[in-house]
């Protein structure tokens, strides 16, 4: 066997390093592969759970560390924050060399190692391309980092199509699944009790719902007083039903310190309960007990079908996206989301409904795939590396 | 009338800012608007000309330079500069905070502009979109800035039908010709006699063709080899026929060192002459009365056909450009450059064909139309700001 | 008259800021002097007030906003930022050519306005050299940018004298006094009820005192915990004693998150009152009425003495400063704490000693001599240019 | 035994590796260490000979490299490099966590090291200190590296009475010898036949003299005529007295570029040869059998006592400096210089003087001294982090 291929896996935020992890996981357990990542961004700050820390016990080989977020709660900081990834990045990769530059999504670092491997010559694998949200600063820089990018692997049918459509060669996009799905599936169950146990939240005695709401970076300005509508609907459904919310701590956008406030008014609320962030095994299976989830992340449309969960999006920020059947849109109104959850948790028509539903994202074997493509892929080969902007 | 509008163009290289020139001196004459400018890059070093001055000569308000260009041969070069800009213009474009960030072509700064703009929320006009060059890394590059920016001032209606291929939304689109175009219009003329002077070459005397060569940064490792033919062939012509050769260096990317390393290996040749930099009027009126024009410089495809000037383009750099017919291809191959030099310069039949060659990028009057949109778009539109990644 | 001379002074957060400020009023009503402001740091984010709304309130021409800040807990966030800072510096100097830099003190943006005014030719005019404080990382760097600085405006005889130890040369060092007293003597008076009700409490009804705390950077670990200690202390004193307390929030350094953590338990102590900053008119006619200082601000060795105000000094921070006679110093120690309080607010004889003390630090017109200074320097004279490591 | 303490050194150009190399070359062969190299500047530029792949020759494992170099011939490529420098290097402190930092002289990587390491409290132990040099910018940045370091390996008994009157603390003052030394010492010997060879200049045939000259930053604009008159003075003595001349290149400080070019203009005198860089063993082998060293290089007077080698220093650059009686210094005349250069060479009673002279800088065993005083050093104790500005 020849030399093994350099692999350099970047990630700047917790949420892009779960869908990374079965690939990375994957690679460094075949030797044909030499696997090194570089970590950046919310990562690296005690803000966000420092969770470089749990990428380290996760035992991969972190070769740089970038600090790139600046306290700033304007636009400012996601772009001189990528100013500062690609010029940390640029030395990364001149050092290691990598055969290929693997990263997923559509936040600074997924522009910043498209820009990079444009520049220096190195291949660029895109997990997360095609995907169209609407209304998002991340969709256009998405789709600018498939026009950057070498090798598409991308979650379903219409997300290839999507790159079809925006003039990708087809020989450079491959349908891998979702690779979330690999995660959940390989994520060991855990009683109720242990997970009551961890959460301080007993959830064996009542059925809760999971919450987990963003910034929108175009209309940021509004964050907090719309996390105050959401969170009053959430605290009524919950009060009048007897249910508890367990929710996630925002990411690191314009807006999310306003939503942080918000969140901090019902520190006092029995039924509510938030956390930063969580590990793994608890919150994979913390998803598999709820009744359903609310606010706007892209797990609803993502991953939720894999659980096969009821959800309500609330506001605009993933409109647009392939909606496999389980996601219901409301707008930021108390009384429609409280009507929403009600029939998320309790309509039992709707809920067996949702259990027959088809999963468009794949069976949870997505690593294995990639796994294969980065190894196949002929490095001598001219034409992996020479774009056309239109195809 | 309200408030002026504020904009903010960015340029980071001569060529870039002479394709700029007729829109920004439109934009300042034009109390709608209020310009500044930001100037980075090959401008600020003294090894490019230190083509700020001629900026600052112009009479323009430089709010802010920002240094990007590192002592490096390879791609780390572009890609770390392109962090720097970054890093600096979303300090300028915080401070300044403009309604349009304005930028050119599909270098490093359109794409830092691109980026910055997105996460900044502020209005991207990008001229020379949905042109297509083949292997470059400067064309993917110019179709990610294309995902990005919001206002498309394209030169050509190939270039719009390429941009809508890649899922633009039609109403972004615009056909303003090439506003390189404008600025020959209204350059003034020079008599040979004053040419001569200046060039220190004698253009009275004898004909003359002009060369300009970029190393292409798929295989700027080839660059000093590739030029090595070309000059070989360049001076056999020159020789044969009576003909001298002015010469202008070589833009900054990757390999421009070695094409300078064989240039000055001509120093002594008394047909062959080069420049470091030219002053516009003088290179304006050079290019009107030269016989052919060698090389690969993008403007052999796109300014030649305003000359009405028969062009040889050398290897692959402007491969899959509209060409209007007054452009031929040929390899890195003495025999060949030569046998198309003389057909260029000396094949009658050849060169009146090339006159009645009709012009498909515009009239020399892109400013006026750009002037026009850029005022008329309504700032408060948000549709403006959303972009759809696939339309 | 020949040209103005042009001077950048470059400020990084509010406490500096108010230094600065009678200096640059002073310079900018004065039509030999061009004054421009360079921003950074805390200044620019939301995490401390934004101050840089006030500095543009106030009037100043600021050419540059560079943000430095990142979101770190550790010493790598002063030392990343004072590389950025020295990155965006170098280039506003480059751009505006000044004279004379201007700064203050021993953070961040003193050895970052050393560095590039010495490696850029420019002249450094520095305030604060000489003070000799024991323990914090601010110390020695303020000693290293007197060895780069080509003019020293320290505030007393004794910070002259240590410049002389350290081998700067005599003709170099003027004492001007600290010109924080101008800024103090300049401020209008506010009548209590005025104070009182931009305070929400009640000056009048009861006596107070100020709390100023920052953490220590040889021992940022322990900052929340010695915090816990002076709060306990601080809260059983007022209940006792029927006192208040006024606090404001810490600096930006390592250890500050800490402290707003243990400040944010006494939200709902009726007593304690703390402030994220505050105006400055209402600061300085707030210490005008205070019965005493308490914490580890270095206003309490250098302002307080103008205010003939007692001071309780908390732990090692302002330890080897030049005491005028009106601080004493305490360990972290409730008890101890507690008694200081009392001695300094009731004991009527110490009270009565140091308001005779006499005030080391000069008369309040600081401004007006530095002026002169600023005014007076014979800028063709190579001798301010070239330092010598040692004289 | 413990765990290895972990070193990282930090050089920025070859003439600081040469000085560093016996010793990371011993530390590296005592398992008490761990050892690391982060590599910047003029290392990493084929400008100046790409010397990071030396490094990489000798075996040495480099943890970072960080591009700091920008093409530009102003103080500004020194400012803003120093702060690319400081911006990537505390990522790389974070990162590797190192007990010391080790760090030669007075460049840019001098003051970055020592600004790193103040703010994240790493120790830093720094050769060079107290050196006292006239007119460079280089002087001040070397004290105020002595202000923030906190363990000083100096090169003679002036240097360190140099830093006891700037009120450094004695015990961190070792006086270690220069470690450049070590390295002559260590070099094999080479054969006249053989480093004729090399250079392509019969050493055997005629006698040579050595010549190094640098830009002096206070005056850079003058760079190119200074060089200008001592190259014709160089060279006529030369012509005149049958010497060849082997000139090295200067370093990157501006005003190098003009230097390049006066050096250029001599491209074809037969006597006159000059290389960009020499391998080690060549250019110690070449200094043992030159008959003069001539420039400004601190050399001179650094590193020809050990080879009792006559000196005539043109210009101001190393005034100032302990002068061991080898060395004597002209204005830029041709006159002067040539008469100089007749003394230094061809005066057996100067000569014979100079082989008498005692060396002030040491034996060539520094690095013995160097390991066993960063192998003694307590980590735990507090004394050697809290640096007292004036003691």
């Amino acid at each position: 066997m020849g030399r093994k291929r350099k692999i350099l896996a970047v990630t700047g935020i917790r949420s892009e390093y779960d869908i990374l992890y079965p690939i990375i996981d994957c690679l460094r357990k075949n030797d044909k592969f030499d696997l090194k990542l570089a970590v950046s961004g919310a990562h690296l700050t005690q803000w966000h759970g420092h969770t470089v820390d749990r990428i380290r016990k996760d035992g991969f080989n972190i070769i740089d560390t970038i600090h790139t977020l600046l306290m700033d709660n304007t636009g400012l900081q996601r772009a001189k924050g990528t100013g500062l990834l690609i010029t940390g990045l640029s030395e990364t990769v001149k050092r290691f060399n990598p055969d290929i530059l693997l990263v997923v999504g559509d936040r600074e670092e997924s522009i910043a190692v498209a820009v990079v491997g444009t520049y220096m010559n190195t291949l660029i694998a895109h997990m997360g391309g095609g995907d169209a949200v609407y209304g998002n600063s991340d969709d256009p820089i998405r789709f600018a980092v498939s026009k950057l990018a070498h090798v598409h692997l991308v979650s379903s049918n219409v997300s290839a199509l999507n790159l079809q459509k925006t003039g990708e060669e087809d020989f450079r996009i491959f349908n891998v699944g979702n690779p979330a799905f690999d995660n959940i599936r390989l994520t060991p169950q855990l009683s109720l009790k242990r997970i009551s146990k961890f959460l301080g939240v007993d959830i064996e005695a009542k059925p809760y719902i999971v919450l987990i709401h963003h910034p929108l970076s175009s209309v940021y300005q509004d964050a907090g007083r719309q996390m105050e509508i959401l969170l009053k609907g959430v605290s009524h459904f919950c009060r009048e039903n007897g249910y508890q919310c367990i929710g996630i701590h925002p990411n690191t956008d314009p807006g999310a310190l306003d939503i942080l406030r918000v969140i901090n008014t019902y520190d006092n609320d029995p039924q509510i309960r938030f956390f930063k962030t969580l590990p793994r095994d608890i919150f994979v299976n913390m998803m598999r007990h709820t009744k359903a989830l609310i606010g706007n992340s892209s797990m609803g449309l993502l991953e939720a079908p894999y659980y096969q969960l009821p959800v309500v999006n609330v506001g605009d920020r993933q409109k647009g996206r392939l909606n496999a059947g389980n996601v219901v849109f409301v707008d930021y109104d108390p009384v429609l989301i409280i009507k929403a959850l009600k029939r998320a948790c309790a309509d039992a028509e709707y809920r067996r409904k949702i259990k027959l539903l088809e999963n468009p994202f794949g069976d949870g074997h997505s690593a294995q795939r990639i796994q294969k493509i980065l190894a196949s892929i002929d490095l001598e080969d001219k034409n992996w590396y020479i774009k056309r902007g239109v195809s």
